[in-house]
């Protein structure tokens, strides 16, 4: 892959005859993302730094005086926005790393496309800015409500621009509350957790995982014994970005009570980027809940539901708020919100989906997507491919493919020696096997000659679910 | 205006039957936004604290069984679409307190909002997600990076989600290169400025300003020299939030070598939020260029060029941002942005316009802003009401409508005595003479009584600029 980076290099070079070095912007050799200092490990993966965005990007340039009378310009433009729109199904076609859904249709809201719409500050005040969504925000907001059981009295929340933003503010939440709390995550929580512990200057204490990728709750006991004097917020995965684990929050809150943590010394953000709006539709799975004593919940909105554009909600308890609000008199709002403006779109693309779906709909979509991660990993175990999928989850871990024009023609996330699929409602059987057959043939191609062996996934998601030479 | 506070929660009472008290989400008195220590007033005037908006909110409902037979949802549902729509209309046409160009056209990118294009993490390093807008956005990048004169192989940057996250991202960037920085803004800067302060916990030192808003060079020097030991982070406002200020980004500079800080112990991020892309527009306006020694800036794209949703662009020194960045495997790409998902949407909506524009188009809606906001001055000033209008802005300050119901159908920002009109645009003579006659009405309706008099504003805008009895 050192080659393609070369390849590129020289390319910049010739085509507008400046040296630009695409290593300036990647010059690290990337390591594994949730590694704790206990964990580093050498990375001798060889990585895909993908290509410098400059030798493709679609330059700006100053229209020619005769454009408005010929149309020329007008014509450019749309020829590039057509070759674009094609690029773009064929990628969309083409995609499974990714928990996005795919598959939806808001045809029915293009007429609001005219309108700049933005939610400015709290969504709960409204601003002297009259072109907004709030009255759709909040319709969202206390769906929400309902399904993690808190009362419309006691919460308070918003839509925000992504996953990230919603940790970014419930782990802001919890510092303003325990100002010198110590921030606690498994070392297989989404990236934005320690981001966060970096930018809020915060103490962040790692901690271990299971093979399924569940905080390990013996090593979390371990790491709390010594800091007893300190408050504690923890950051709780309701699915974790690679493996789709959940962690247990019912032993999360057992832990902290055994070690003689009160209720009024721990603050619980759950990061529900993709499951937090899945699991309340699973039976039996253990509850995401405020009558349990959690801090915040955050899920992300085109995940699950879809949106043309990142979004997420974020609820907490009204309490807690007022140890983050500043009022601004520019607004006429308070603004507890990280954003300030946001995206009055995406609360009407949420609401649209809610209202059309229900609460029945997004439960057939959840066992739809079950029942075929469950054919993809059944799948994948008769072709004798290493893979593992979480109780839970529509998460499908496997080997990681050997070729990395494989790896992004279906837009598979990587870490380690592991790739995934996380089947979504747009994911069909026939997509499924779309992606399978390929698969077969390519890696009869990889595998053909003898000296190449499929990885060992033993190390990342157990033995028991690894069929490499030394497992099988 | 606490009468309207009280009606609300009464009829919140009436309408569920439970008690929900607006207070609990705006229980404080709301101050001046940027009242340094040394200048806090006592806000006299009753606030306007706005609906809570459960009253209003529109909730989901559960699809009923036969819904989908009789297309009864479907029909409550556009039949919501297009009263909201109207209600946007109407809200878009009496609209003159934000900085908010509202005349857009992207009918051609309709056509886009059936795809889920999100630009995850670093714009120049692809990651594994196929459907992204890189390519719309590092052209985009590239053209500002040409605006304010910095080479390709020298900067990065990406579009933001708002103006907030620019000031959020170049403050965390100076952090990153000076972790025992002070941070100095002027009182009159951008909320979001003191948000970060907070967030980030840096020590935050306010400026005074002069009275058109300008950060008082002379405050800033004595600021400054108590504090020689550690480097310094500036806030510059290219354009402030309430008067349309431009601080003098030469003078700061000089100032701080006066007071021997060298090149190498300060970073000066530059909140253009809504003048950034205006000012190198104007003739004879200081230049905001990475040829000075500046860190970053930052501008809206919501603003001046106009967008359906709020976005912004934030550009910086590549040598610094390797003090920010992370490596992330799971992305196959680095993090160095603040939100990790982006909405892919905005970049193409920018590119569009810049693209139909370019630099000649916006020239001339610069210089229409401008004259149409001399136009608003000079008509307030014949009909004796205070105001003011800085030299480069098209800020129109004057005094603070008596009635609030007015404020709100012109959605008016307002602080302590002042309320502005951003000229943008889509803000025409005819508009400005709309609005000018209704002011002039309500104004003989509120101030027939001689005991009540217009307010004072020499303390806001400076006596010269006030026409109340005394300095009249």
């Amino acid at each position: 892959m050192a080659g393609t980076l070369e390849h590129e290099a020289t390319s910049v070079l010739k085509s507008n005859g400046k040296v630009f070095d695409p290593a300036a912007v990647a010059k690290e050799p990337v390591p594994p993302v949730v590694a704790s200092d206990d964990a580093i490990v050498e990375n001798k993966r060889e990585i895909v730094l993908g290509r410098n965005v400059h030798t493709t990007c679609l330059p700006i340039t100053e229209p020619e005086v005769d454009d408005e009378s010929t149309g020329g310009k007008e014509a450019f433009m749309a020829g590039v926005l057509a070759r674009y729109r094609k690029t773009l199904i064929d990628r969309t076609t083409h995609h499974l790393g990714y928990p996005y859904n795919l598959d939806f249709d808001y045809g029915a809201l293009a007429q609001l496309q005219h309108f700049s719409i933005n939610n400015l500050g709290d969504p709960f005040i409204e601003s002297n800015y009259g072109v907004h969504s709030r009255q759709f925000e909040v319709g969202v907001l206390d769906w929400f409500a309902c399904l993690w059981e808190i009362e419309k009295d006691e919460y308070w929340g918003y839509i925000t621009n992504c996953g990230t933003e919603g940790n970014l503010h419930g782990i802001l939440v919890g510092r303003e509350v325990f100002p010198d709390g110590i921030l606690y995550a498994s070392r297989e929580s989404h990236y934005s957790v320690f981001k966060a512990a970096r930018m809020y200057r915060m103490e962040c204490v790692k901690i271990r995982t299971l093979v399924t990728g569940e905080i390990d709750c013996a090593d979390f006991k371990a790491k709390l014994l010594p800091n007893k004097d300190k408050p504690a917020i923890i950051n709780v995965n309701i699915g974790t970005t690679v493996k789709g684990a959940v962690d247990d929050l019912d032993l999360v809150i057992q832990t902290l009570e055994e070690c003689g943590f009160s209720h009024d010394r721990f603050y619980i953000h759950c990061d529900g980027a993709l499951f937090g709006l899945m699991m309340p539709f699973v039976k039996c799975a253990p509850k995401v809940s405020f009558k349990k004593p959690i801090g915040s919940v955050s899920v992300s909105g085109h995940k699950f539901v879809g949106c043309p554009m990142p979004c997420g909600v974020q609820l907490t308890r009204i309490k807690h708020i007022n140890a983050l609000s500043k009022n601004v008199e520019y607004l006429a709002s308070r603004d507890a919100t990280i954003m300030g403006s946001r995206n009055g779109h995406a609360p009407i693309f949420l609401w649209y989906t809610l209202n059309r779906k229900g609460y029945k709909g997004f439960q057939k979509e959840v066992q739809k997507c079950l029942r075929n991660a469950h054919y993809l990993k059944d799948r994948l175990r008769e072709e004798g491919i290493s893979s593992m999928l979480n109780e839970l989850s529509s998460t499908v871990v496997f080997e990681r493919p050997l070729d990395e024009e494989f790896v992004r023609r279906w837009q598979l996330a990587c870490e380690r020696n592991m790739a995934h699929v996380i089947v979504m409602p747009n994911v069909t059987i026939e997509k499924l096997d779309y992606f399978l057959n390929e698969l077969i043939i390519k890696r009869s191609i990889w595998y053909k000659d003898e000296k190449v062996q499929p990885p060992c996934l033993a190390a990342d998601i157990g033995s028991e679910n690894c069929v490499c030479l030394l497992h099988k």
